[in-house]
């Protein structure tokens, strides 16, 4: 396979190319501070929970040996541009999630999350367990980067909106945000697409320059104040099914970690990852009783409209099956789902169907 | 509160109440090995890939600082006496299910599983977002112990039986294996339960000393061999909706750790849990197609058992709920089912229906 035709043109796989030609690193020596960069404010809900906490756990574990200084968005390099700025050596660290960074492999989609995807823990069995972390090694090892798994949204909602969406038809010309192939497939049902930081989503609601917007889950939309401008809220999404954030590391400053510092950042996130899960799903269900106490009315799309996102994330999905690596990357999740689903159907389904009616009796 | 009433007349009891007088232990120096005394024979599916990760990670992390010598259930204690040798002293760690422990208090039931309890996600949920560890911490600080979350076996089948289940009359006089709460319930409805240790569920079912028996999920089901001795398989199960494991410290070891080495512990038994968790259900519906080509048929309870399950359930619920501390546990962990379970339907729920529901079509 000629990984080289799957490079986007640019620096950035110039300078991956070169880098794989030197030799490894010496590790470095005494107390290291590392410099992260994200793709969001300090703070935010779920997004920076996840990568304060694997900093967290990585500076006590190695008792400060390796600490971080994180940037947010803006400070060093905007939200979009922390790949580059790791990947060149600009910076030393992200924590991202991977769908910002279709322009350099649309394959980075499947390492957060692609329409009627994976759920959390699909996600978290295909990546530990069926080969994910492998495939997504490969891929960052293009551009010079390590990758780990490190933060998980859960199921995002449908989102907000300003009008309720009976149809297909309602969502031409919707100007929306959406990123990664969610915000592909409403283009295709006539949306115009915005792709906007979630720092700056809701100034982008209140002023009208978008009718509506997708974010994270109850608790982390709360946060944001989108009640006060909108109170319609679909909670079933198709875009999202489980979003994944990531740590990326540069490659040779990875490769100049020990290994018992290589296994303290692995395994702190890891267990960030299952914080993170638990705090998603957790607190979404508080903080949408709090929304509806205060007037926010919860939709769901109609059977049409999920068949219209149906056939839009297919033709998104096949549109890159010619690129092998992106082909590889899909069949394996697809695969992955189909393999788990059926035992989840019988066993997790068939409890849960049966305790809510138990209970209900 | 009056802890002591809730102490059962033990010499463990006796043994934690003294512990708690004296003073904390200066931090350990040097490598240690501790020994761990666990439940199930090495190379235990599930069970022992939690304890055997968790102790690579940690041995990794402290680069052999801390490293454990693992002694299978009956090499230095029985399967069910890893409790009372770690709250002793004989032993410094157990790995185990804590429900395998409701005669030294029966609130551990909430530890590992009870019926219509929680699945492996809100599980995770409970513990580490709703005061899960807390209440764990307390409970097991009575016996002279500290619990950490580790291993997840997820959904647990109905299990294994030499008749169909057609109503809850056939489960007068059923001799069953099944351990905790689970195995009241059954007994409640007329069944003869028995709790065999893992290792021994085999040739009691070859035997015919046992008509049946549940274990963990297909993936390990399938390595214990239980297929070679009857095809019946029930799928969902009432009883351990998601079973999860434990690494505990006898409390003056884990205070002789410094504060690095017991986050380290603690990470390493997060991550060990996140990967256990997703290797029992990325390797079970794999496991069950293998066994449905072999001829295990699949079946699910009908309605009317549910109901049977239902009603005794919430009887041997009942029946403990005068121990205050056992309240306070139920009452916790109902009130965070309920709290995370109506985000999960509308979003998860209706999504995986949705999703379902369009690739069929």
């Amino acid at each position: 396979m000629d990984r080289r035709s799957f490079l986007r043109t640019s620096t950035v796989g110039a300078g991956a190319a070169a880098a794989t030609t030197l030799a490894a690193p010496a590790y470095a020596q005494g107390n290291r501070t590392l410099t992260m960069v994200t793709s969001v404010p300090d703070g935010f809900a779920v997004f920076d929970d996840a990568a304060q906490l694997a900093i967290d756990y990585i500076t006590a574990m190695t008792d400060g040996q390796i600490s971080f200084n994180k940037m947010p968005a803006g400070s060093l390099v905007g939200a979009f541009e922390v790949f580059d700025a790791v990947s060149s050596g600009q910076a030393d660290v992200y924590h991202s999630a991977e769908y910002y960074f279709l322009n350099q492999h649309p394959a980075f989609a499947f390492f957060t999350a692609v329409p009627f995807g994976m759920t959390a823990q699909e996600m978290a069995n295909w990546y530990y367990r069926r080969g994910g972390q492998a495939l997504h090694d490969n891929l960052s090892s293009l551009f010079n980067l390590k990758p780990l798994m490190c933060g998980q949204t859960a199921m995002q909602p449908g989102g907000w909106f300003n009008k309720e969406i009976n149809s297909a038809d309602d969502l031409q010309g919707l100007r929306f945000r959406m990123p990664g192939q969610g915000g592909q497939v409403l283009g295709r049902l006539g949306a115009s697409v915005q792709n906007i930081p979630g720092g700056e989503i809701y100034q982008a609601l209140a002023s009208g320059q978008i009718d509506g917007a997708e974010w994270i889950g109850p608790y982390a939309d709360e946060r944001m104040g989108f009640q006060e401008v909108t109170k319609t809220y679909y909670a079933a999404g198709f875009h999202e099914p489980g979003s994944t954030l990531s740590m990326v590391f540069n490659l040779e400053i990875w490769e100049s970690l020990t290994p018992q510092q290589q296994t303290i950042c692995k395994v702190a996130c890891e267990a960030s990852h299952a914080q993170n899960t638990a705090l998603s799903l957790a607190e979404n269900g508080a903080a949408l009783a709090r929304l509806q106490a205060g007037g926010v009315q919860v939709r769901q799309f109609p059977d049409d409209v999920w068949d219209a996102f149906g056939t839009a994330a297919a033709e998104v999905r096949e549109e890159n099956m010619g690129d092998p690596i992106y082909a590889e990357i899909a069949n394996s999740v697809f695969e992955s789902i189909r393999e788990s689903s059926g035992w989840y159907e019988i066993a997790d389904g068939e409890f849960m169907r049966q305790r809510n009616r138990v209970n209900a009796g």
